[in-house]
């Protein structure tokens, strides 16, 4: 499998191979950044299918995941329940007091957690956690302090590729593509 | 007309020459991915309208088609009967049983069909028909496991491409496009 | 203003020109072709500020604007209405049909006609007017049988472009980007 | 923190250093220029979470915000009042005689104004200002007359760009994100 991953460094996967809990920012991460209304202040938001589909994955090997997000709305929460994310706190101002108390309910040390985050504000975890990613559109003063630097925009899959690079670097991927590809249907 | 098609080996051209049925995932295929909610829980998907205006024409040369998708979606069936796909499935778990069992309804073998999927689920069939394709930015361990990969991303007309090609390789698009493109208009 | 134009080829201008009449299709040239619905059937759509700026600058020198498209939407029918279209038809078969009635109509010539198109159903116009144009993200076998690729893709604005080429080839366009860049302000 | 500007020339910090007031058009600068619509005439909008999450430390610098706008859109006031502007003002004709009497009422020069804009109507105020910038997918004619055209396209973060620039320009930017990327995390 490590030729679909041929652009992250060794250093990368060692990082990744002792995580436990993957966190993530929403604006900008789990969606290219864009703040959506309408007329009637209803909000709307685009969410990417491939982050969603590795979820039952992560689960598989018990690696939890949770969102920690700055703003407040009631689109993402909704998303959150639908992915089954271990734990969501929306509105948040201080994200890395939230952070450390639920690597602490978890029974976690900070290298066992990876965060994914985009600007100014994800800099206290980025800079403190295990493993810590960004997308290629962060904002430039970030995307220079992070373990890895995403192939993908916001919103194209950053959260499915930190995931794929989490499983494939503990020996959890490979199995799964093998057996769903060599699969073999008979003519009916 | 396969100078349009220099991107196309020739060994894609034959595998799409003995095509009579085209079954397409949907989100990451037909749509770029994009997961898009409101607060209400309505969902809203973006297809791409170069897709659909192929469809007359695979109906004329009766190549039928088919949409099998995981997810489970009002504005997907809607869109699958706006364009009389001539079957469509929601919401399945494992697509290869649901694909295997319309094919022998339809009394065609599997070098018959052509697939298009963009991730791993897609895997058992992809790797079983007669010709399958993927969006240019599908899951990269997807990619390399079919026999084309579109020019276009999800969303851009991954589908029309495809469809294209199985009519081009078959004779039956250069008369089409040539009888338009020759007609004559008269100053009024 | 030559130079914002070098990579517009002279006979380009030489047809633009001519013009007094700018036809349009809708999905694809004046949208990103996405067709966008909920789970309620509401269908939306995203049209460019850019194409709409030009308007007013259009109407100033008498140059006609209408829509045919094939598809039939409320959306595109109130977008037409906002733009003061001087015509515009929707879900039309034969478009060339609803064309040249409108030509004969207004007493043109097909010569002082332009037309924006971007799949095989605009074809026969495409081939019969005096100046063609579609977006740069055309269906190929369309995009190679016009007169001027844009340098633009759907939605992006490809009418602006085409609308700045007729005027800037009528010299219509340098004496309003002059006078409103030469405006001076006083510190108040 | 200069290296995350190496694009930004010598010249343009300077002018940004004097800015007290930084004024944006919103259509193709707060947004990509999509006018999106539904069938029942609601207005919809895309903007960028980067370009506010930057609002609090221009506020908390005293740097005045402001928009000028020529359309008219209740889902724009509404995103102005969610990110605090000091000033917005909608379907503008002409937007020059606006920013003058604002820049009055703060007791401002000319010099001490950044403006924002996209398009043709936005050059009597890019030509007379201390600081223009347009976003890098401006019109062309518009794009050359700028002191300053962004790394980004409209809807990605050219606001956040120029805000950057600015309290970069002023030495307000290094300390915050210093201070953030220096917190240290305990292990819980």
């Amino acid at each position: 499998m490590r030729e679909y991953f041929r652009h992250v460094a060794k250093e990368v996967f060692e990082k990744a191979s002792k995580i436990k809990l993957l966190v993530t920012d929403v604006d900008g991460v789990l969606t290219d950044g864009g703040v959506i209304y309408d007329d009637h202040k209803t909000e709307f938001k685009r969410f990417q299918v491939k982050d969603g589909q590795i979820v039952q994955f992560l689960k598989a090997h018990d690696i939890k995941i949770g969102v920690i997000t700055g703003r407040n709305s009631v689109v993402v929460k909704n998303r959150c329940e639908e992915l089954k994310f271990d734990f969501h706190f929306h509105g948040v101002k201080e994200k890395s007091l939230v952070f450390l108390s639920q690597v602490k309910a978890l029974g976690l040390t900070l290298e066992e957690c990876a965060y994914i985050g985009d600007d100014i504000i994800d800099l206290p975890i980025l800079k403190n956690v295990g493993f810590s990613a960004c997308p290629d559109d962060a904002i430039p003063y970030v995307k220079d302090k992070v373990d890895y630097v995403s192939f993908y925009k916001g919103g194209e899959g950053v959260f499915r590729e930190v995931a794929d690079i989490i499983l494939e670097s503990q020996g959890k991927l490979e199995s799964v593509v093998h057996n769903l590809a060599s699969q073999k249907l008979q003519n009916p």
